[in-house]
């Protein structure tokens, strides 16, 4: 299987040392290889039909500060004229339009390419059009990671709890925001627990998408479509961000032994992100930047599962999931 | 596809009432139904090639006390003579021999059944010997309600996280124990709280297998044997139980901000069961009846499950999810 992916930052490179590490797994599952035969920045981009060395476009995106030595100014024009079976869409998301990571996966999807993305805002905003059109041309579109990171939710309520009836679904889908809390809940005022995620990472210089909820919303948009079967986008979602909550808010909370999260729900009818009380003790109550979601259905009850929202090897490790999940319909294990 | 019930008890029952509810989608997904042709209680069974109507089969249960009106001294007699494409394997558990469930296991796979089991004693002490004689006879053999009934651990393991290197495994896998270490957190003696346990039904008249960490042990087997490949019974697992836990013991944990737990572990090296220290608010902490297990692994990291144990449904939704496993492999979703 040939792969060529889009978008070389932390989640491409991280993919790149992932299929280095599975190089034998992928060999004695398949008896083939996953061969990268190139990859794409904002910039630049490499190609080479017999594939390179993962680890080797990764040292030069580093020291080169670009992945190849070709330059582009239309990703889709470089799409239609390489050969490839599975589209890695990873660069960074616009949920305002889908950006070029629409365009891109659109582009492999109407070439009849398999299509795996983590890339939050094409999913949050055409869900039904590119579900259809993967549909219509008989190809896999797969985006776990676009979801919880490493947190398996998508594939797991696709898969696992396929024959479930799920009433509804709500979790914590921002690291980010669930740090400042946590801070927040040692007494940290909102300004300062916000400058501390800032500086461990967590927050990018304009936190917007973050902390006014929009990640979040994305998220559930993506799980009320996948899971809900529901066809809504990004703007149908009432959001509420984190920025107004006080510190009084989080001390009268804890007086009741209550933390504040932000919590984003989905069912048939409800599609909301929100901060809300959560008692201590509940599964929804977790500290630092871990992701969580808890899913009810009719015969197995409530399902929670936790996990690393984000991460380079974390993000990497749900495309390796999407890829063998691709790989298992294709090749087939021997 | 054709499934006969050995077992006719609670999670016999509440699989005949999933069968029913999920008819409808059963015939989406696959364009056929799944006929249940009989089923087997500890003296009669019925069995008719046309197939039952599940919830008359519980009915016929709860009002004749016995399922069928044919007797049966030899159950592998039973199965010798009649036709089935799939057995359902959930009679009574012997965690010494493997019992009349193991016996039936064997005779089904034997004439290249597939097989799918709840029932812990046969996959804890002759798993090796179960999946070998499955494989060689091309059966599939499926088990998730063993380990954590409706919480999914096994095939969530086995299929989305199949590229991952597990390092390990730990959890909570009683519920019957974590309801009396969580009575006894709130100062309740031992004995009373295992009389509250039997008195709400979750534990038995002879709370031993519960209480000793026999049934974790089993558990901590299973997923030895199926997520690590390990090749281990039951015997081969550290047990320590819960019975000599005092009052003294909890309160000392509580002072130093901690709860007692029965933690089973698991990884290329460990094999145990027994009570451990665990900070409140450790995803390992929770109170109740509740199931959880923390995986842990190289790319991923830790990814914490947590669900109900037991349960008439919830158990039944653990088997109906290795059925949704085994038609999609024999059937085909439509």
């Amino acid at each position: 299987m040939k792969v060529f992916i889009c978008g070389f930052g932390t989640v491409g490179q991280g993919f790149c040392e992932v299929i280095a590490r599975r190089r034998q797994f992928i060999r004695d599952r398949y008896g083939e290889d996953v061969v990268i035969v190139g990859a794409m920045d904002s910039r630049s981009y490499a190609y080479d039909p017999n594939g390179f060395d993962p680890e080797r476009l990764v040292e030069r995106k580093i020291s080169d500060k670009r992945v190849g030595d070709r330059e582009y100014t239309d990703s889709v024009q470089v799409l239609e004229g390489i050969d490839y079976d599975i589209l890695v869409e990873v660069s960074p998301t616009d949920v305002k339009t889908g950006g070029v990571g629409l365009k891109n996966i659109i582009c492999a999807l109407e070439n009849k390419k398999d299509v795996i993305t983590v890339n939050k805002g094409p999913l949050a905003l055409r869900f039904s059009e590119l579900t259809d059109l993967a549909k219509r041309n008989g190809c896999l579109l797969r985006f776990e990671g676009s979801v919880g990171g490493a947190m398996p939710i998508i594939n797991l309520c696709r898969e696992n709890l396929v024959g479930e009836n799920i009433c509804s679904l709500r979790g914590i889908f921002n690291g980010t925001c669930n740090f400042i809390l946590s801070k927040m809940d040692k007494g940290q005022p909102f300004e300062q627990a916000l400058k501390e995620a800032q500086q461990m990472g967590y927050a990018e210089t304009d936190p917007t998408n973050d902390i006014e909820g929009y990640d979040s919303a994305c998220k559930i948009a993506i799980l009320a479509n996948t899971v809900f079967g529901r066809d809504v986008t990004f703007n149908d979602v009432r959001i509420t961000g984190i920025t107004s909550i006080t510190e009084d808010a989080v001390a009268l909370a804890a007086s009741r032994n209550m933390v504040i999260r932000l919590i984003g729900e989905v069912s048939e009818t409800k599609l909301e992100v929100g901060p809300r009380l959560v008692p201590k003790g509940h599964p929804l109550s977790i500290s630092g930047t871990l992701n969580t979601a808890q899913i009810l259905s009719d015969l197995a009850g409530p399902i929670t599962v936790t996990g690393r929202g984000a991460g380079r090897l974390e993000t990497a490790s749900a495309i390796l999931s999407d890829l063998v999940s691709i790989m298992d319909e294709r090749v087939k294990p021997q």
